[in-house]
């Protein structure tokens, strides 16, 4: 039978890699992903063969996945965080899906067994490093606008706002994106106090991971890259200091109960 | 030094909890957990003291995980799914911000060192079930008005609405709360068609997990119990069927672009 798993690497570290995850890699003889997730796989991904494909070209790594995989090679399709989540997994049925309307040429791919493995996405990294960030309700939106029209975007940010939700921004920044982070969060001050707590993670969980707490005020996309999941804290999102150990979390809910 | 572990098991599958929650319970001489969570864990919590609390007596469970470390023992508080969603982790950290607001008399847990595990939430379990919900901007909303009143969570309906998110319903229903989720598919009723998909997972990666693919205008309270997590699709969220197999996902983003 042929067979395609999707699967999220999680964060980087190879401690959050589920045995689900890492019994799809083994099970595979096709690896499909960027190089620098197959580099960091390291002894996993020997005696198998990879196809790299550059950044951005989601479309084409997707259906090459199909492709080996309806050729009868057992493939693993790989993303970092959680491959259901802003990643490849939603490209492989949007083909599967043109397929079935008779857009694509490729009955073979209907034959594919596939199975989406999920993983621990970045703001479930971030938020574990500095305390319980996600405690309560929240939202993730991504400032990418070359798939989603930014007046979309910036419904949904005004949204996140009036629900008050936590909210953690996924593609913040790139090259040609710059300004979005810091629309966004001139959006938010509309809804939530200057010193809501922040949270920026860089490279999380690997060798040169940086987490940085700052404010909404003070939220600038000069120290946000490619790289960065920001957290934005909801209304109740408190900063605790302990000695050198700060850490950022949110309340199970909004009544003053007595604890 | 004294050790206190907050460790997300995931959705239930052994196959889903992370190396770096193994090694956690691992070194863990004390857990602190539901019994229920306790028994999924046979032979790896074998050998530690057990301290099993009911269910809805969380401050308590902290409270006792604190102490537990703070007198020296390694300690592992343990939930299902991520612990910093909706779980033990921001309760832990809500009693440690009243001890360093001189609210509570516990010097000594401004001693421990606190190490937070993320894991797989239940969303996500559900998600990678049937496809890619998750795929695109989603929320999350707690339906317990046990902390948060009614209004607040009714408000927030409208912002997921409004801002068209994926939401995952988390606590939708208990013994008392029976008629909070037929609300809240009400008030998205007045955002989003009648057809939009909706996915009902219950007991997910257990051995009696069921997943269930229904319609926004279908969903029932009957249908939902408190181990159902409830995922409502977006405007644009598809249900594809091929064979006897039904997925579901979202796109990437509202351009119509070609694929």
């Amino acid at each position: 039978m042929q067979k395609l798993y999707l699967v999220g690497t999680g964060p980087g570290d190879r401690e959050l890699i589920t045995p689900k995850a890492l019994s799809a890699i083994k099970n595979a003889t096709d690896l499909v992903a960027y190089g620098f997730y197959l580099d960091l796989l390291g002894e996993l991904g020997r005696g198998k063969t990879h196809h790299d494909l550059p950044l951005g070209e989601e479309i084409q790594r997707a259906r090459l996945a199909l492709e080996l995989a309806a050729s009868g090679k057992t493939t693993a399709l790989l993303s970092s965080g959680d491959i259901g989540i802003y990643a490849m997994a939603s490209v492989v049925f949007e083909l599967l899906d043109r397929q079935l309307q008779g857009q694509e040429n490729a009955a073979q791919w209907l034959e594919i067994d596939i199975e989406v493995v999920p993983g621990i996405s970045a703001m479930q990294a971030a938020a574990s490093k500095v305390g319980a960030m996600l405690g309560h309700d929240f939202c993730t939106i991504s400032l990418s606008d070359l798939l989603t029209p930014w007046e979309s975007i910036e419904k949904r940010l005004h949204s996140a706002g009036a629900g008050d939700f936590v909210v953690s921004f996924y593609n913040p920044r790139s090259k040609k994106r710059d300004w979005q982070i810091n629309t966004a969060r001139d959006i938010l001050l509309e809804y939530r106090p200057a010193e809501t707590p922040v949270v920026l993670g860089r490279q999380l969980s690997r060798a040169d991971e940086s987490i940085t707490v700052t404010t909404l005020a003070e939220l600038n996309a000069n120290e946000v890259d490619m790289f960065t999941l920001v957290s934005v804290g909801n209304s109740e999102t408190r900063k605790i200091v302990n000695g050198d150990k700060q850490w950022v979390y949110t309340p199970r809910g909004y009544k003053k109960k007595l604890v």
